[in-house]
This record gives C-alpha cells, structure tokens and sequence, in this order.
C-alpha cells in the first residue's frame, strides 16, 4: 500500500515537503548493529541540495532525528522511526497550482485522486524532498549490508548526451569510496566537467535536464531472491520505480540485449582464479531466473528532467475550465540526476538487505 | 514470495516445465462475469508455440482445465483455478544440464539456491512455459477489464535492429484487435517481414535475436494507483520483471527521457474536444506520481535472445570442477520476443484490474 | 486475501465442494525435504468422513493428486501443487439453499457477497471439505517441522458437556502419536466413550453438538516470532479462525486467567534439571508478547455444533420475501469437531514452518 | 511483519517505553474526512492512567502531535504520522530486569530475541504504553467510520469474578456513548462497584486481577468480508491478539457454543419490521463464514492480570545461571482490563475501516 515496501524488512515513509516532518519507519531491522551517526550524516549529505550552483538553493540539515528503536547507536530491533523536520519551506510559492496543475509533476494526479483534499505544496508526498527518509533507511541498510562484506554504489552514468564511463566488469568497494567522496558523483572527472557544462547550459535557458545512474552491488550470495515475482529484479524495480522522476530501468545488458544475438548476449560461465564460478561477461547483470549468480548486480536507471523549469508552460485551471500559461517560481534544480545517486543506491541497499533477510542470513 | 503477485487479486502461479501440469490460482475475482472460454483459447493461442518457423517445434495445446471458481462460463467469486497438463515433454534432453549449467538460464541459481533439489527439466519452474498460466490469468483480466471500457494492447517493436513504428499518442481498441488477429504482432507488415529475416537468419546459424514489445492500456480513470512504491509503474514492473528474459522496462519517453531538457519531456495539459484535460504528448507514458492521469499507459520491454542456442557454448561441469563445453539439443525458439506480446498484455491487465480493485472500482 | 495465508510460505486453497477439484498451492516450501506419501495419507485419513457412526456417510478417498513442487517424493523448491478431485457429490442436495438460506452456515452471506453468482452447492467454497487441502499442507509442514525437532498434536478437548483431562504441562511426541493412532482422538478412553454418547444422542435427535480441541506444539526454539501484530499467537489466530465452525480461541490459561490474580497467572522462571530456563506453569502458553519463551505452545479451540441438522428451522424466502421453514436433507456429521483436531493440527503446523523461515530457520 | 497491520489501510506502530517518542503511521486514509481533534483527545483520555486509584499513576498528556497525513484538521490522502513523546520516564527501575526476566513480561522472550539489544526500560516495544499509538489510529478509523453509519462500542465485562451485564442484541450507538462517557466503564453501575472492589483489594494484597471485555461494531454492511483466511474474525484476531495481556477471543457464542446442540446454536433468519433479513439470536456474532451478515459484530476479549505485581516472585539470574526473587518496583495498573476497553475499540475500528475499503466501499 502506498509508501511502504519490503517484506522482512517494511520500510514506511511519511511526510508532506511543506508539513511537519517528514520520516521513515523501519520494521523487522535485526538487533545489535551499531550504526555510525556520522557515516549516515555523511551518505546523507550526498543527496542534499543548496551545496553548489547544480541544484537547488533549498539548504536544510536534513538530519534524521531518531525516535525510536535505536539505543547508545545500536539497533535494538523494535521499528526504527526517524523524522526529519521541516523548515525554511515558502509555501506560497505553490499555492497557484492547485488550480493550474504543472506539467509532468503529479499536482494534476493528487488532486483527483484525493479530490482536492491532497496538501501540493512543494509536492506534498510526492515531493522529492521525500527521498531523504528513504536515504535515512539506505544509509542504515548499507551500513549493516557490509557486515555481510555486501557494498552498493553508484554513478551518474549520464546527464544528457555527456556519459561517463561504465563501471568495470567487477567493480570494488574502493570504486564505490572513491566517487562517494567526489562533490560530483562520476567515475571520469572529464565526464563530470561535461556533465556540468550540460546543467549549466539548461540552468541559463531555465530549462532542466535528464540523466542516468548506474548501480552496482558486490559480494552477494550466490542463489539470494525468488523466482518470477519477487525475484532481485522485480523486487528492485518495485523500489527504484518509486523514486520519483525515474522512468526506466535496465538489469546488466538491458534493451542493448535486444539487438544481439544469444550467442554475444549469453554470459559463459567459467572459474576464475580462486576456483569459484563467474561468467565472463555480465549481462545478466548478477541475477539469472531473479535470482543471483554471484556476479555484481548491475543495474542502470533513467531518470527525465526536472519538471519544474523557470519557462512558462502550458497549462489548463481547472476552475475556469481553460487552456492557460504558466510560470513555475521557486527554487528548483536544473538536474535532479546526480541528488539521486545516493538515492538509487538506498534503494538497492533497502532491497538487498530485505531480501538478506528473507533469505535466512 | 516468489510467484505470487497481487494486492486485491492475488495470482499464483505453479508448476514445472515436465511435471504434471501447470498452472494457476487467481483469488479475488469479482464475482458474475461472464469468461467466453472460446475468447480465452484465442488470446491463450496467441502465445503458442509449434505455428510456423519463428518459434518452437514443441506444439501442445495448452488449454486451460478449470477447476473452480468458474460455473457456467461466469465467475464465482471463489479462488479460479486452472491448469494446463504438461504432455509431449522429453525430458532427456535436459539430464546434462544439472552439472554443465546452460548460460544466461537460471540452472545454476536454481542449482545454488535449491541445493541440487530443483526440478530442472526444460527449464523447470523458470521455463518459458509458466506463461501459460499467467495468460489464463492475463486472459480473464482483459474480458473483465472490457466491462470497464478498458483495453489493453501491444505490438512486436522490434526484432534484433528492424523496427516497428510506435503507437499513435492515442491507440485505440481496434488496432490492438487487428494487431492480435495477424500471424505476426506488428503494426507495419513490412517491419513484420524485416523482423521475420532477422529471425531466420538468427535460426540458421544455430543463434537467437532479442527484441522489444511495447504495450499500451486506454481507458483508464484519472487517479488510479497509489504514491511511491504501489504506483502504477512500481505495480507493473514488479511482474513484468518475473517474465522470463525480460531485462529493462520503460515508461512514456523511458531512457529517452534521460537526453532530454525538461520543455521538451514535460508534457503540457489542455482541455480537448470533449473538454477533458489530456496532455499534448505522452513522455509520462500515463503515469504521473505512479497515479494515471487518463492518457494511455504506455511502456515499452526490452527482452534478450533466447539463451538456449544451437552453437556449443562454453560453461563448466561443477562436478569435475573444471571448464568445458555444451552444446544444447532439444527444441528453441529462435526469438521469444514474438511470443512474449501476449504475455506482455496478460501481465499488464493482471495488474490494471489489480489496482482497479484496490482502489474500489 | 481471501484463501491464502503466511509471509514465507504462502499457501493458497482453492475449489468448491461439487466442483471438478479442490487443492492448495504451496509457494515458498525449502528444497530437499523428503515428504513420505504414506504418512500424508495417514494423516489425511484422520479427518476423513465416513468411518463410522460419528461423522457424515460422504466417503471419498480425498487423497491428493501432485501436480508441481514434489519429485520423486522430495520437495523442489518451486512451488507445490496438490489437487483433489471432487467425486460421489449429490448436488440436488444443496438447489433449494440459494432462495433460502440455512442458519448458521454462509449460504446468506456467500450470496449477498457474491450478487447470487456463488457455487453454493454443498456449501461451495465454505465447505468443510476445503478443510481437505490444508490438511495436505499441514501434513507436509508436519514432516518438515519434524526435522527441526518441532511435533504438534492435538486432542478433542470437549464435546458438548463432556471432557477430555488436558494435555500435561509437557506433552511429549509419544503422547501425540498414540492420540493420532486411536480412531476417537482423546487422551482419556472414558472421556471419548461419554462424548461418542453425546454425539448419538445428538443424531438421534437429529441435531447436532459443539467441542473443544486443544492443541499443542513442543521443540520450538526460544525467541520465534515477532512483537504485536505478527506474533505466534496473531498468525495462529488468522489461520485457525479460517477452519469453519472456530469460533473461539484461546492461549495458554486463556479465559481463565480473566479471573486469576497475577500472582497465580504469572508463570515462574526456573531452570530445569538440564540447566535451561524453563517455566513452572504455563499460563502465557509458551508465548510472552508473541515470541516463544520455548515452552510448549498451549491453544484451545472451540468449534460450534454443525450448522446442518436435520430439524426443521426457520428462515427465510428470499424470493417471496416472507419468513419460512425448511429441512435439510444430505449427510452430515452430528459433531464436527472430532474431526477438526488434525486440521487444528494442520493450521498450527503451516503457522510454525512460514514462522521458522520467517526467522531464518 | 511485526508492528503493522493492515491491507489497504497500513497502520504501522513504533516506539517503545522510555525512547524518545512512540507513534503511528497510518497508510492508505482516504482523503478529505475531517477529523476533530477533540473527539480524538477525549477518545484516548479514555485509555490514560493517572486518574484514578483503579490505574498506574504514570500521569501524561500522551496526546498525538501530527508529522503528516492532516491539514486543516482534514485528511490529506498521504501516509498520516502521529508521535506521542515520552516524558515523566524512571528508567532506572527496570534496569534490572535485563538480567532477572519478570515472569510472563515479554523480558526474557525480548532479551532472546533480540540477544540482548533490546531496549528493555519499562516493557520497551512491548509497553502497554504502545496502545496509545494504537488508539490515535483507532480514535481516527472511528470518526471515518461514523461518516458511513458504523458505530464500535465496548465495556468492562468481568473484572475477576464480577461481572458487568452483556449488550443487548441490538445495541446502539447511544448505549456506546453513555459507556464512553462513565469514568469505569460498564453498563450497569453496581457490576462497576464490585469490579472496583476486586481490583483495590488485588491492589491492597500488591497482587493483579484479569478481566474481559465485550466489544460490538453495528452499522456494517452485509457481505464484507472475504472467506478462510481473510474474514471479519481472521483479520480481527490477528491485530486484537496483538494488544498486550490478550490471551483469548471469542465471537458471537463462542466457547459456550461448544456446549449447546445445533438447534440451540444456530441463529434463525427472520425478516424485521423494516423488511430486512435479520437473525433471531446472534450466536454467529454477525459473521457467517468470515463475512458480515448485518447483524451487529459481537466478541469477547480476555485481560490477564498485569504481570507486575509488588510482590515477590520467582525467576532466574541468566548471568549467575541460577534461580533467583525480584520484587518489581515501579508504578503499575492492578488491572489492566478497563484501560484497554478503548484498545480494542481502537483495533476493531481500524480493522473494520481496513475491511471497508479492501472492499471498495
């Protein structure tokens, strides 16, 4: 229902971008894992905006605070509840909207799915501000997924037409570090440079733009996940389809796969150097029948442009019943893409965890 | 867990490739509708292999028996039932693999996560087969699916590099109905005949191609489907993602989305000649916030080869712990993509009546 | 939803009375378990009608047929399906029920439910005959349960006024199997002598009478379960009150302990002769806040008298809408509950396994 | 998975004892229904110690701070978050117990479980205090619940051996309001004196006495409800069995049905004075086969005595490995029963407000 997922591990998210708090419920988190405050204020700050001129001016804390289910930085197993409250939020700057839907965000949606009654602003649920609480249960998730020597990363693959390189067939934790630390998340720092030329030139034309991320975890189990439903991908795909602006997702060769041959696209097994099995090639990204073969799970989203553009968009109020213009104030960011990357990875991380979990380890 | 999916509608499919039979529990079905049996066996034969060269030799009927919630052709209101009894298998042909695992199959994760207990033959709960079921499921979904004016369709939109042309931004009824009624699921029958080449060629050097499918649903209310992960998109991709060989998914403009600036990828409202508020083009391919908006879902399927090829490819016999080489005999389509349309369909109507339910429909 | 129950293992019952077949689908079951045929059809005999004096004259083998999940007599892994065919049903039995519905069963409700589309012939989906395919399941999670070291057994507690002695504090495996092997299921063969009595006196006036049945589960491991709302006790409540006729359940001292001081309901720690802590009573039976303390699960079912007997009774024309009388012929058991105590057994053993892997056993 | 329950409406409960707050997330509330915070503040003034001599003199405002979900006093649609913060703690009086287990507490299960992370201050995530969150969910299902002319009402029925006179059969929702209203609450007045009696002179003896509670819902449609494992009784077991000190649930006749012939038990369809299909008696308690059948929803609920007593009791020191006495300080309800007359009010109401929309009313 909603804005929960997960089976063993329910993870429950709240919050309105202009009300309250906003916050995230973790149940069915195993007991007696220390989770480091500043390691998690640290994956958190990757995806706050307000640093640099590549996104939004909205700088806020952004700091979990914990409710419950966490004594002296250990996980005690009852539900953990973090909240994030709001603040420096100039709701009336989306007041307009409720009559006059903005294209390509869910205003229209809301209001007629909850008949008027929906709180818009900022996005309300819908906001992207709503990917901090799912940060706050990533950044716990992979703090204990690395105690099971299991490690998320990501990238910004592409903002645009500017790529960055692919990750390498078997990618490392240190990799995984190395573009954390960077301000801009890239393996190419030439890439980056592109990148951010890309963003810079929409931002001057109040225009916004798209990218990809793409994602990798190392060190799972061979045999974890289910099959048909609720194997790896379906499972992922639940979640990362649920962040918001992501339109398209891809596991290992993804559609490329669809041109090839089987006899290109078959991922030959073989062992390698310390006798365990591997393939060859990966384009089954990790996971064959759902389930995983020991490879990395590699996986590439696809995330459109920022819908809210400082240009006037057409439009239709609702109240009037007439076709109309209009001008999104605010404070926006011309490419949301490199925010998200630490939020697909808290969306793998979320999932791998889970499915750890329902898997007996 | 596994092959179950469904919040209001709960469909769970069993069976293996040569076992006893196959088949399907659909629990939540309203109750009184009327099922043409004669129109389940037609749309059921549109997945059906042993037609013609671009498919599998392995021809059986694959008629549904039902075993309950059905009485006099109308729903019951209890859990359906139905199964499919497996025939004209030989299994033989598929001894070899519980040691020499097939590339890019699930043998060896089946292998790992069911400790050498699976039941691999043709591929067993993993093969291609088990969407039979789900069309029996997918079959009665579009029939009740029509009582709320709703359609579902899809085409073939590509085969190796030759293309199908795209949906109109509004498909209707009658061009999925002419889709399903040609031999080859294409709108342009002379993108049918490139296909087919491809396809052929694939065939005669003992390989595979992959292909892309799109699909589309019209007549959807405004508001259908919740916020974050029990949206439309979230609900779709998880079963789509259990579709054997499906390796990426896209919404509306998808991937594209990602090289585009937000003036082009939002799409604008206005008032139409009915005076409903529709967009004037379909990037959110329907969905905005995982809720419909009254266009017509749109999202495209990437699927891979067929991995099961002719040629000897290279693998490892995990017995003798070494490197060596198989060759798979036995029967294979060439492209499964042609096959996988109404299973495409089937899996997209299963969830859309899904959700209907669940939001009181 | 509806007929399907568990988090790891789902299982999912399907069929109506007089339809082709009944069954269950298993979805989740480990790989690699042994699963002796004999012991499933001694167990499945247990609640078989049409042995003797005390139940229904309906006769059927009732042995399940394997359609998926089981190969040479070991679990695959994938998803098992048992069926049973339905035979020897008499349904113009059952025609005049849909205009006037018999008290106390769920003709009236089935109808209302299902706008008159329902198969309500010998009670349809409600019929206790659906009782058959959990015992399947119930008999393979019994087999399964034994190789954890976990048995489960229960007696007929009551009928009418009459009483079994309760189970001791710590029943034993031996006790539960010389309960299985007698034909009348109680522990004191005085007790089931003046309960017989009780049901011939009830038949003879052809009425019918209640019972009790009291269960029991030994060689659980301490701390299985989870707080609140998915405890033992909630997961065993959802299923057990999904066996018709349940209508009251109870844990440990249950309602007795409504009149008890805390000092005499409270259950002492204490550690046993083998060093391990164990209780000197067990009122919380074997369950403190939802999780097993490892002493036995201790539960009490009441079961109401059965609904059809051969009286007239009053109720109602539908279609004439006036109040008025009717006779139900068919057969029927004087007294259900003898036996419900396999199938009280059966929803335990199913609760405890999905319970065992829900906690990584 | 532990704290939440729910099928479209998710209600998901956090917190424990002495953390920094408790509360509860509520997923899947429709939009648009006011929701008065005065009825919700009088509503858990009912479950609040502190007031009488008759209940623990923990004394706080426990009233909720809404994070999300409400605007203007009116639901939004999106998931609603409510804290209670905790205050007025003395954590220092249950250190103890990490070592010395209190007998039939959940210490030793929670310390097991969790391996000894557990936060254990007073009952942590297993508090009673936990309820409260329980009834802001409640307090809001029953304001929606009355906007379709469904009333829940419950009282004290037993205290020990006193009891309090049954609801009629057709109890209305006058009747709930009076109860609700009284500041012990029973429907005869001298059954309250004499439950009083019995719990000061438990209280005088630093001893605990049980209780039952009986609680209806009227107003319901006919035919909610889904059979086997999702009816009206199933879904209400799981969550009432969820509510600390529960140990026993009956519906309509319950256990006394054991007992009584068919013709006795069974209740009679008549048509009322309205032309409505009424039963005569209601030993069904309204549900016919898990569905609601109009009559008014009728069950019992049995309280243990509250575990912590003054006196000296019996357990072991798990880190000296050997028996032991504790005497448990601290403040304590000598009965626990009449504060949890609105918890299970709560409970049945969001239950029955969950059951409505599941079936798309």
């Amino acid at each position: 229902m909603g804005s929960i997922f997960g089976e063993q591990l329910k993870i429950s998210i709240f919050g309105e971008s202009h009300g309250t708090a906003i916050g995230v419920t973790i149940d069915g988190l195993p007991a007696g894992f220390s989770i480091s405050t500043d390691r998690l204020h640290a994956f958190m700050g990757r995806r706050r905006g307000g640093q640099n001129a590549f996104s939004t001016p909205r700088a806020e804390a952004d700091l979990p605070e914990f409710l419950s289910g966490i004594q002296n930085e250990k996980t005690t197993g009852a539900p953990l509840c973090a909240i994030i409250h709001n603040q420096n939020t100039r709701s009336g700057d989306y007041a307009p909207f409720a009559d006059t839907p903005r294209p390509s965000h869910a205003d229209f949606t809301a209001i007629r799915k909850w008949q008027g009654s929906s709180d818009l602003r900022g996005g309300g649920h819908f906001s992207g501000r709503l990917t901090a609480p799912l940060c706050v249960a990533g950044g716990i998730a992979l703090q204990i997924l690395e105690h099971h020597g299991i490690f998320v990363g990501a990238h910004l693959a592409s903002v645009g037409t500017a790529l960055d390189e692919p990750f390498p067939i078997f990618p490392d934790a240190a990799l995984f570090s190395s573009i954390a630390a960077k301000p801009f998340p890239t393996i190419s720092d030439s890439a980056a440079s592109e990148m951010q030329a890309q963003i810079l030139a929409a931002r001057e034309e109040r225009d916004s733009v798209g990218g990809t991320i793409e994602c990798a975890a190392i060190g799972l189990p061979v045999g974890l996940g289910e099959p048909m439903f609720d194997g790896i991908e379906n499972r992922l795909a639940q979640v990362i389809f649920g962040i918001p602006a992501v339109k398209a997702l891809e596991f290992g060769g993804g559609f490329a796969l669809s041109e090839m041959r089987g006899s290109q696209a078959n991922d030959p097994f073989t062992y390698n150097e310390n006798g365990e099995i591997v393939t060859k090639t990966n384009n089954s990204g990790g996971i064959q029948g759902g389930i995983t073969n020991g490879m990395p799970i590699r996986l590439r989203v696809g995330i459109k442009p920022t819908p809210s553009i400082g240009r006037p968009q057409q439009t239709v109020s609702i109240e009037k019943h007439e076709n109309t213009t209009i001008e999104i104030g605010g404070r926006h960011d011309p490419c949301i893409a490199q925010r998200a990357v630490p939020v697909v990875e808290a969306a793998v991380a979320c999932v791998l965890l889970d499915t750890l979990l329902s898997n007996g380890k």
